[in-house]
C-alpha cells in the first residue's frame, strides 16, 4: 500500500532478530506466504506452514531459530516470530489519508483548540472548549462535542461520535460508528410503573494506547467516570454501561456486553459475545471463553466457560456428563431391569 | 456541570420529601456519596452506604425515614429515595449544548417544517416534508429523511439516522448512531435458491417517551409499522427486526434482538443479550433473565431464564440437577456395584 | 407510497402467473390482507389467511392453485405466491429520494469518477481515486474513503463508512451505520504482556447482489481480504471479522458473529445471535439455529443447534434428557432404596 522500504538490517535493529543473508537487502513491504511478491517481507509463525514457507516468493521470511535451518534464501531469526511481525507491519503502513490542517468543510468551533499537526477531516466537528493533542486525527464526518479532550497521535476514525466531556489520552484509535458519552441506561419507577431517567452527570475517561472498534458503545457514567485503561483492546459492537471500568491491557472481543457498574481488572480476555452482570468484578488475567454468561465475580487467574460461567474444567466436565445422559439413562433402565430380577429371585426363594 | 441551584424547600415540592434542617439551604447539584462536595446533594439507597453517607461532603442528603435518624445535617426525607433522586437529577442537568435555531451549515429543505424553538446542529439534514416539532433538538451530524415527523421536546443526538416516514412522539430521546427505518430482513427464494428481495412499505412508529440507545436499530415494517410505545426504554445495540411491537414502559436492555412480527406487552423486562424469535407474543410484566433465548410465546406475569428459557424456578431446578450429573454418574456406578454383588450373592446362594 | 400501477396482465407476464378475471385490472399497489385497500394487490401464503382473505378489500390476490378456488374476485394463481409477491413488491417501491446529481454540499475528491447517473446526497463524501459505478446512490452522510470501488445500481444509504480500499459489486445495498474497512482486530503481546498491533494490510470485497444491514461491521482483512460473496444477505449489528468469507447466498440474521478467518460455505443460513469461532469451515447448506455457539468446523448439509453447536436432531435428545433430570434423579433414588432393601433381606438370609 505504501512506497517505503527497509533494509533487512534496520528491521533487525527493529526487532531484535539476526539477519541471515544480506543485511543490506530492502524490502518494500510485507504480506502473507501465499500472497507475498518478491520484495516482500512474509513470516513462518508455525512449522505446519513451511511448505507455503518453502513456496513463497517473499524477499526474506521472519522465522524462529528452530524452523530457519530448514528455509533458504535471507532470514530474520527470533524467537517470536508473531511480535516481530507486528512490529514491522507498522514500518509499512499509514494510517487511512486524511490531508493535513483543517478541511475547509470542517466545522472547527472558534472555542477549540487544535495542538500542532492536528488533522480534521471534511464534514468533521469540532465542539467549543475541545482540545485535540499534536498530530491527532478526526476524519471526516466525525462529531466531537464540546469540552472533549482528544491526547496526541490519536486515530478518531469517520463517523465516530464522541460526546461532551469525554477525555481521551494518547494514540488512542476510535473506529467508525463508534459512540463514546451516550447517557447510561437508568431509571427508577414511579407510582404508576413508568420509568423516570436519572440523568447521567459522569463522563467516559479512555487512557492511553487503547483502540475501540467500529459500532462500539461507550456509555456516561452516572457520576464518576466509565473507565477504559491503558493498552486495553475492545472490538465491534461491544457495549461498555455506565460506570465499567475495563484494567490495563485487557481485550473484549467483538459484541461482548458489560453492564453497569462492573469492575475488569488487567490482562482478562473476552472472547467474543460474552455477557458480564453488573456490579461485579472480574480479576486481572481471567480468561472468558466465547458466548460465556458471567453473573458473579471471578477471582484472579481462572479461566471461565458456560452459562453461567464456571471453571474451563468444571464446564467441559459437565459437557461430557450431559452427552453421556442417553448413556446414563439406558444403565438406570438397566440397573431398574436388573433390580427387578433380583427382586423376583429373592422373593421366589423367600416363598 | 451546571450553575443552577435550588433550596431544599423548592426540592421538597419537587419530590414529595420532607426536609429536616433549613429549607433554605441551597444545593448546586447532586452526586454519589463518594464524589458529592459541599454544597452538592446526594442520597442513601441502602443501609450498607450508611457509613459513606457519614463521611460523605454532600450539603443535603436523600434518604428514607427508616434510616434518616442515624444522619447528621440537613436531609430530604421520602420512601422512595431513588425516584427522588432521578426527579432531582433532571433539575440539575441540561442536555448538551446546541445553539438555538438552525446552524447556518445545516440543511434544512425547503419543504420541511420547523415548529418554534427547535434547534439544528451543524451539519445535520432535515428532508422534505419532515416536520419537527416545539423545542425539540436535532443534534449535529444527523441525518431525517423525507416525511419524518418528530414531536415536541426530543433529544435526536448527532450521528442518528431517521430513513423516510418515520413517526416520532414527544419527549423521545434518540442516541448517537441509532439507525430507525432501516428496511426490514424479508427475501423469498427463487427456483435457484436466490433470495429475492421483498421490499418494505412499512414504516417505524415511536411513542411518547421512549428512549432508543446508542447504535441501536429499529427496521420498517413490511406493511403496516414497527412499534414502540409509550415510554418504553430500550438500550444500546438493540436490534428490533420489522413488525415488532415493544409495549409501553417495557424495557430491553443492551445487545436484546427481537425478530420480526414479536410482540411484546407492556412492562415487560430483558435483560442483557436476550434473543426472542419470531411471531411470538410475550405478555405483560414478563421478566426475562440476561442471555435467555426465546422461542415461544410466554404467558404474563412469568419470570423466565435459560436457553431456551423457561420458567426461572425450573431453570435453577434444572441447573441443580446438571451441577450434581458427576454425583449421580458416582451413584449409578455404585448402584451397579452393589446390583452386581447381589446378583453374585444370589447366584450363590441359589447353586 | 408510489403511484405507479400495473395491469393484471402486466404482473402475470412479471411473475409467470395465470390471471383469473379481467387482466385489464389496474392495481397501484401491494399490502397486507388486512391493510389493503381497494385498488391494491395482497397475497395468501397459507390456508389459515383465508378468512382474512375472504375479508380483504384487495382488488386482486396471488395465490395458489390449491386455495384459489374458494376465493372470489380477480386472482393471480401461481405456485409460489411468496416469491411472486417479492417479485411485485418490487415494482411497486421507489428508493428513498435523493436528488439526481450531485448535492452541491456533498463533496466529492476531484481526483473521484462518477459514472453516468450517479447521485451522491448532501453532506456525503467521496474520497479520491474511488469510483462510483452507473445509477448507484450514495446517501447523505456517507463516507466514502480513497481508492473504494463501488459497482452500478447500489443503494448506499445515509451515514455508512466505506474506509480506503473496499470493493462493492453490483446492485449492492448498504444500510445506514455500517462500516466496512475498519482495521481486523489482531494484536501480538510483548514482553510486558502489551498488545502491539498487527496492522491490517488487506481489503474488503462485497460482491454482487449482496445486501449488508444497518451498523453491521465488516473487517478488513490482514493481508488479502474479507469477503462477501454474490447474493449473501446480512442484517443488522452483524460483525464479520478480518479475512471471513462468506459464501453465495448465505444468509446471516440480526446480532451473528463470525470471528477471524472463518470461511461459511453457500446457501448456508445463520438465525440471529449465533457465534462463530475463528478460523473454522462451515459447509453449503448448512443451518445453524439462533444463538448457537459453534467452535468446530461443520460438514455441508447438517442442521445444527445449541452451546456447543451439534446436530439438530441430537440437541433435542440432550434437551429432552436434560428435561427428565428431575425424573430420573428420582429414579436413582428409588433404585438405591430397592438395592438397600434387597441387601437386607439378603444379609438376613444368609446369617
Amino acid at each position: 500500500m505504501e512506497n517505503r522500504s527497509y533494509s533487512l538490517n534496520e528491521l533487525a535493529a527493529h526487532t531484535g532478530a539476526t539477519v541471515v543473508g544480506d543485511g543490506e537487502t530492502r524490502v518494500y513491504g510485507i504480506s502473507s506466504l501465499e500472497d507475498a511478491e518478491r520484495g516482500q517481507l512474509s513470516f513462518v509463525v508455525h512449522g505446519r506452514h513451511m511448505p507455503a514457507a518453502r513456496r513463497s516468493r517473499a524477499s526474506c521470511l521472519i522465522v524462529s531459530s528452530e524452523l530457519s535451518g530448514d528455509l533458504q534464501g535471507p532470514k530474520l531469526v527470533c524467537e517470536q516470530v508473531y511480535l516481530a511481525m507486528a512490529r514491522v507491519s507498522r514500518l509499512f503502513r499509514e494510517p487511512p489519508h486524511v490531508a493535513p490542517g483543517v478541511h475547509p468543510a470542517a466545522l472547527v468551533d472558534a472555542k477549540a483548540e487544535l495542538e500542532e499537526g492536528v488533522r480534521v477531516g471534511a464534514l468533521a466537528q469540532v465542539g467549543a472548549h475541545s482540545r485535540i493533542g499534536k498530530n491527532s486525527r478526526i476524519y471526516g464526518g466525525t462529531y466531537v462535542g464540546a469540552h472533549v479532550q482528544v491526547g496526541e497521535d490519536c486515530l478518531i476514525y469517520p463517523n465516530v461520535t464522541l460526546m461532551d466531556h469525554c477525555v481521551i489520552g494518547d494514540r488512542v484509535i476510535i473506529y467508525s460508528g463508534a459512540v463514546l458519552g451516550a447517557d447510561g441506561f437508568g431509571f427508577a419507577q414511579d407510582e404508576e410503573g413508568r420509568h423516570v431517567r436519572i440523568e447521567q452527570f459522569g463522563t467516559v475517561r479512555i487512557d492511553d494506547d487503547v483502540e475501540i472498534g467500529a459500532n462500539t458503545t461507550v456509555d456516561r457514567a452516572t457520576f464518576g467516570r466509565t473507565w477504559v485503561q491503558r493498552g486495553a483492546k475492545i472490538d465491534n459492537l461491544v457495549m461498555l454501561a455506565h460506570n465499567v471500568t475495563v484494567g490495563e491491557d485487557s481485550i473484549l472481543v467483538g459484541q461482548v456486553g458489560i453492564s453497569g457498574s462492573t469492575i475488569i481488572g488487567r490482562h482478562v480476555v473476552m472472547a467474543g459475545q460474552v455477557g458480564v452482570a453488573g456490579h461485579v468484578t472480574i480479576g486481572d488475567r481471567v480468561r472468558i471463553g466465547a458466548r460465556s454468561g458471567v453473573a458473579h465475580s471471578i477471582k484472579p487467574d481462572l479461566d471461565v466457560l458456560g452459562l453461567p460461567a464456571q471453571p474451563q474444567k468444571e464446564w467441559f466436565e459437565t459437557m461430557k456428563h450431559i452427552r453421556r445422559l442417553p448413556k446414563m439413562r439406558d444403565e438406570v433402565k438397566e440397573l431398574k431391569a436388573r433390580i427387578e430380577e433380583l427382586e423376583k429371585s429373592l422373593d421366589r426363594e423367600q416363598r
